[in-house]
């Protein structure tokens, strides 16, 4: 047996999110559908972390415990070749045999895609958020620096609670705005249930004026959802990146720079 | 009555093409259940011409004639809210009573897009056409040159027989290869039935050495279909613009810039 680790890309809206659940389709079944066709045998997928439905992933981490002769790159072929259209295993590494994907991480890195068009985008609707209303960049960077730093998330979240606490420490926003789109990337240690979500949100009302750009301040402050902005759809939502203390995918190739397919941010 | 004339978008997958058909929704049918949905009448709408199923649209040009007191500008706002999604009219201004979208084209460009991801991308397999192949861009350019000019395109055509003939003036033809994607561009006085796919799909396939690259001139001498590529998928193809003697839409905002959603050429 070895243990193998991946880097994964997948459209969100095509799977009921990343975790297994009977009787729909998830990213984790797609992929352990793919490795059983290929070996013969049931295997168990762990990912970094669940995505919800509609939520996408450009470089999601997961592995899975394996017996096969195949080398690491005949492996990623094969498992291309079975798989369902959506997913797309980009890396392939056989790893540390105690590596684990979600215990080891030590951030995730999201990005959020809004288009900021007058009228809606024909094109690619469950691939990005829309907006029919142009932004204030310097106000919404504003609101976005009270966030770095370690602080109380709990408003920034819809669950009501954590067996973790709502403590999160964000290591780096940034707002990149340009024509008539904008990219939101968030890193932090750890991300309560739909905080993403609500933190774009939040700078999207600040950005059309809805909310002041200290709104994510007081809300630290409060705790108080009701500061906040709406949670923005999982559409524009991408897992960019996983980050572990040892550097992976070091030996195989990178496979596609950047963004894969039509997405440049 | 006055005469109006659109800039229209439209994502192909999502129609049975351009033109009308019982039973199918096309995107003229799109525009006149919206028009006739907002006006209360039926109305007729003209394009520059077709595009088949699954083949897109940047900037189509469509004209109809109707009777409203509302200003251009609102009535681009209510066509936009009335009409189904896969379509954005981008501009729209009063015209010429006189002005034919298609009789009155000058030329035309479309855009071919390809991605040449060693793997299938998970993303908008509907918006691009995919190679897992790496391509020789001098080769495909050096094919691509011999087009230039009038000639007689008959091997680059799907239909055995036009009314018109088979001779046309390709005025500009480039390949922008970056990265692993590719835009191939064409325009032309006129375009045979899958004229642009074809042209597509025999570069594709001198850039990934299957042709060489004198087989388009020689395609040119001979008439002889036999000696290009394949035909390319729709899935890549967007009619880009139309052009007209006078220029079009100068009155009106441009909208978004360049390509929009997505799509970055």
């Amino acid at each position: 047996m070895r243990n193998v680790r991946l880097e994964v890309s997948y459209d969100g809206s095509r799977f009921f999110g990343w975790q297994r659940q009977d009787g729909f389709l998830s990213v984790q079944e797609a992929i352990e559908q793919a490795l059983t066709s290929l070996l013969g045998e049931p295997a168990t997928v762990h990912g970094s972390g669940r995505t919800d439905t509609g939520v996408h992933a450009l470089r999601q981490v997961a592995s899975f415990h394996i017996d096969t002769p195949l080398s690491d790159d005949r492996l990623r072929h094969a498992l291309n070749a079975h798989i369902v259209h959506g997913v797309t295993i980009r890396r392939l590494e056989t790893c540390d045999d105690n590596f684990h994907p979600r215990f080891d991480a030590v951030s995730k890195r999201y990005l959020y895609l809004t288009l900021t068009t007058r009228f809606r985008p024909p094109f690619a609707r469950e691939l990005v958020h829309w907006v029919n209303h142009p932004l204030d960049y310097a106000a919404m960077r504003h609101a976005a620096d009270s966030l770095i730093g370690e602080h109380d998330f709990k408003a920034f979240s819809s669950s009501s609670s954590t067996a973790r606490g709502t403590v999160r420490t964000i290591r780096h926003v940034r707002i990149v705005g340009r024509r008539e789109r904008f990219a939101l990337i968030v890193e932090s240690s750890g991300f309560l249930y739909n905080m993403v979500r609500i933190i774009a949100g939040t700078l999207i009302d600040v950005g059309r004026g809805r909310l002041d750009s200290e709104c994510a301040a007081r809300a630290l402050a409060s705790g108080d959802r009701e500061e906040l902005g709406m949670t923005a759809p999982a559409s524009g939502l991408y897992l960019l990146r996983v980050r572990y203390p040892e550097p992976c995918f070091c030996g195989s190739d990178r496979g596609p720079r950047g963004v894969p397919g039509l997405l440049q941010v």
